[in-house]
């Protein structure tokens, strides 16, 4: 069972900066403990600042992937793009944030993609992508 | 450790209608095989349509429960009361719902509790619950 | 053939107050008339200012009865949980007001309920109540 | 006892096309009926898709029918002329929709005639007309 | 001269969370010192979370009672029933914040409830209830 | 010097309806009192309850009259190809209004004609033509 | 092959006055030279400014012909009406505007119409309709 | 019969700049033009750059005058302050713009003057004044 | 102790005019028996149509005196620039108004200057005055 | 004569999926036929999915090329960069979409694209592409 | 070669209060140490809090002096008439402001101003002030 | 002391295009001769039109360089991601602007930018990023 876990901009800088919204896990780190708590599901990960190589990575592996975990940043608000990938593949994509986007700014309450997700995790931390995963295996 | 599900309007009739969007099992049938997964955990259940009971109960429970599951149904858009609420107790507040917000009308994309809540889960179906007793244990 | 007239917050006082825009009868008073009219309907009637408990009366006869009749006063304008509730029972409802909300407040232009409705009726006094039984009776 | 209905633009078409909106009868197949039952009444029909038309048939029957029963189409939600005309005239106009306006698209909400109007009848197909004619007769 | 004093969603927790924002006395304890403060004064006190429940209380007491003081928290800004109920009693009433509205979130700037009210004081701590009844007995 | 009067819809009706707002004069006899007035001037006049006929009658002189009058009615505030008609002519078009169009309804504060006129002048009844006359002869 | 070309208000002027946005050529000029192009199809034309009578005419046509080319100039943007035309008749429609409607005033951005049209083209002068008339052929 | 010109911010460098819009005339030649050809009036004019100083002229000569002419400038679309004044006084107001203020920039569009004036009058240039006063003289 | 009461534009002319909004007592007899009312509190007062008079007098009180009572009139709703002199000023500033600004027009529901007062008082005639001083000595 | 097709992103997906909105014909296919059918014309073909390489194709093709066709996708309604870049080159851009952008959602009803744009092309499926190179052609 | 630096509404506080915002430098020792720095320019300095002040000396100014800096306080963003006065004048003026006033409220977010300066420089402190010298100079 | 000059999509033009907006300069000289006249600094350029290189280079720059002048072009109005990423960074970052922002089309008043960034700088034409230089040299 292949799961792709995808993060888009600014997420490479997770556990060095604003570690009082994100928290102050390095995301490799967190994703080796993930790897060895869900040792029959083959986890792979993508992280990328740029909008056109998530949509390449949603294209790649969604027609063959069980399930995609996408957090994509600030790009959440503001991508047409990346929500018609994800309407174009046939692989189910969960939408994960680490922070709560309803106790943010205002532009960030609304999410284009999660119109084409089969659901959204959002405000637990790290953790958001545990569940994920749980949903996933479940 | 108790954990708290509190259902809003017009989810008293799960399963009963309109099957296409929110499922066909009763809550009571699928609290029941919860209760049985999580048995280390005390899980107490209130449903109301109305909006005062609810902020009656987040009160009643709101200081002494490790965890509320709110899915406020209609509620959920429109109540600054029961938002208020949320802010004013000690428990922590996970934001549950069936269905995708995202991919339903206009007015369902905005959550006014989600703010004062830990973090949210929507679209899992009845998986959604489940998600957000994982996030309380784990 | 049965049908459930509900009304909603502050339609209790009727014939009391405001006798220029709601007209100078208590609408009991209008409901023997309407009983006495349409002899082979059984015609019941609900009032409470309280949105669970006309969200409750929806649930108990919305299976059952062959007709409502919904004037929901200013809940009309801002409850989805009404709505949805309207929507997920089986009796058709009609919404009835007694002013014509178009030629009041803007906030009163837009019915939220009116969409989950088979029709509505509006501005023609106590007999809007009257067209919407022609309505079911026909 | 003279009683205008007034059919705006397109509804010269009923019958012949999007039945499952507005119903698969011509409108003047259901005029005959309507004049069968309501004898003692004189009922005449108009119709144009013409804005300035309708203007000047509310001008010319305005100051003498007994009442007018209009169902202006598309010109319900643009037309400020034809709302002023129906300010202007002396005669009750009653605005009439063979569908649920409210449940249908976002511009359709919005009736600017109806702030003019005595009172408005939308949602029950062809009956809407029969319910106007009810008002008037009582 | 009866005066009652309606405190709406949230506020039967003051004294106990968010002091911060609200000040740390409990309301009935601030009430025993009105009371004695404005002795040839009969002062009433009604809390609930339930909006049709202050719908009914207004109801009950806003024929007979000389003022009305109301506190309606969160229904201030989504409550068209309760703005309703104000205008269709007899008994002038009297809008009353804790904290300064126009200090905080957007959504609190605006008041529906103040169109049908004389007037309304706002962000004085408790004192705003003393400055009302102030207006009361003069 | 030829000078075309056009008057919108509604305005037929000068005189005989909403005499607080538009005067009690019928507009053909103040029509005669102008030509009195102003005797070296040619002075035409052209109504029509028809938007398109009134886009015809400026195609028809707006190529060889020195100037022509415009009361659009409630076309002023909807009508595109009205204000596209008067850009498309030579001869100048000075809009008028007899009553005070900020000082009613929102939707008549905006005149979409007024961008391609002279001028506009509104508020001063009758004597709003006078003025345009006025600046024509000038 | 039966091709109908219906021009709005105004495009009787084409060639006459702002040939800088819309060319210098009248045009029933430019229709000989689409008639002669295209010999094995049979091209007809209509121009009205009045919007109720190309509502007619889509009606008299939109049940024989094989596509109708409607270019409806200021109606574009605002005409429920002739939108509602377009979607009751049987003949595919292709909105044809001579400009770019995108590279001018805001409220030309939106087509109304566009949204029951087969596709859309704008912006290539005369040439817009020859384009339509190849997708017909073609 | 005594009547006052009020020109509001920037109108004293008439005839200096921006000769393109506002014409190349310095308003005080214009003005002595002016009472040269109303003799029997008595024309005074005041201008200033500051929005209370306008105000206080208003105040003081508006229970006296027979009119008063006003071009506030900038502030016509600003000044609730000036509004209030112009509601205030007892004098009647008429408000006149040099250039026409529907084909300028969007925030011109609106005057908030309008509603207490008695007409406007605007896009003539320096005529505009000479319009507002054959109205009070007439 | 130091108060200041300053009013803003049009102030002046309370009693004077507008009676059925603002009562027909003018400010300076009011001022009177205040005064005799609070005699052990300095009651200075200060009215100003000029925006930055204002200012600069919030400046020249606004570090010395214990209250400042303010009454913005139009420049409530408008004015940035009186916002930031009250933040800059060490007085606590109590915002005041004579009439219900909610019951009035749209355009004065919202007050900028509110955020930055201690609280506001609105809708008790001149007696809002009275509370304001009320709320300053308690 | 050299013409670029240039097309944004998910269109490489072109005849996999949601073949009901974009037909069932792989781009590359469609591109034979058409290089087959313009045989005396150079079309080169360039799709990404990344928003800042078709701003480097549109620089490197956009001073030498004689027409570029761009299908900017879901970049349409967001990219001022694309926008700016069409405006950047010399090199006329036609916009051309597969289906009727009119006939979507309401995010998509408005091209910032289309304003930099010789014309626009929308909703004749594949053929959109052909009549675009007719246009060049022509 | 002279310089005028103008400072609008409660910069004259400057350095008294708020100095987590402004700084904590008096405006006038700043203003010396600039005249100290920039010895063969003529720096003069006006303050003033009332707006029509501010357009008094950009006029007195405005078609003699090299260079305006104007930091228009809160009148940035409300004064219509100010701009006006920018446009009207022959001096090139540059915006200056002391903080981002990006990072502040959103109803900061908007200059009115900016549209008729030559540039904008924000953020910097008082070295904004600085930077607009060196541009004056270079 | 090293900086980094990051130019966003279309600025590698500059000098060839639309140079009544943007100069005839193009950058790669006018930096030769930035780094000529502030030799002991150490200035580096990138330039990208694709928006996740931007992101790429903040991030490698961002935590040990001394400043960042950053020029983001068109998505300095709808980059999310790139304000999130100059929010993650160590080094301040000047918004730079070569044209006024606020001279041209709306959607170019508002930076999402600005509200991260130090200070921002627009209208000076080349010198724009001269000034930026002053700034953190000084």
């Amino acid at each position: 069972m292949q799961i792709l876990i995808i993060n888009g901009p600014n997420l490479n800088l997770l556990g060095k900066r604003e570690t009082n919204i994100y928290g102050n896990q390095p995301f490799e780190e967190y994703l080796t403990e993930l790897q060895g708590k869900y040792k029959n599901c083959d986890i792979h990960y993508f992280q990328s600042n740029v909008e056109g190589e998530i949509i390449n990575k949603l294209h790649d592996c969604g027609f063959t992937y069980a399930g995609i975990i996408l957090n994509a940043g600030g790009y959440t608000h503001t991508s047409i793009a990346i929500t018609d990938a994800v309407a174009a593949i046939k692989t189910p994509v969960v939408e994960v944030h680490i922070s709560n986007i309803f106790a943010r700014e205002d532009f960030r309450h609304i999410s284009l993609l999660g119109k084409n997700c089969i659901g959204s995790i959002s405000g637990f931390g790290m953790k958001s992508y545990d569940l994920a995963l749980d949903y996933f295996i479940k």
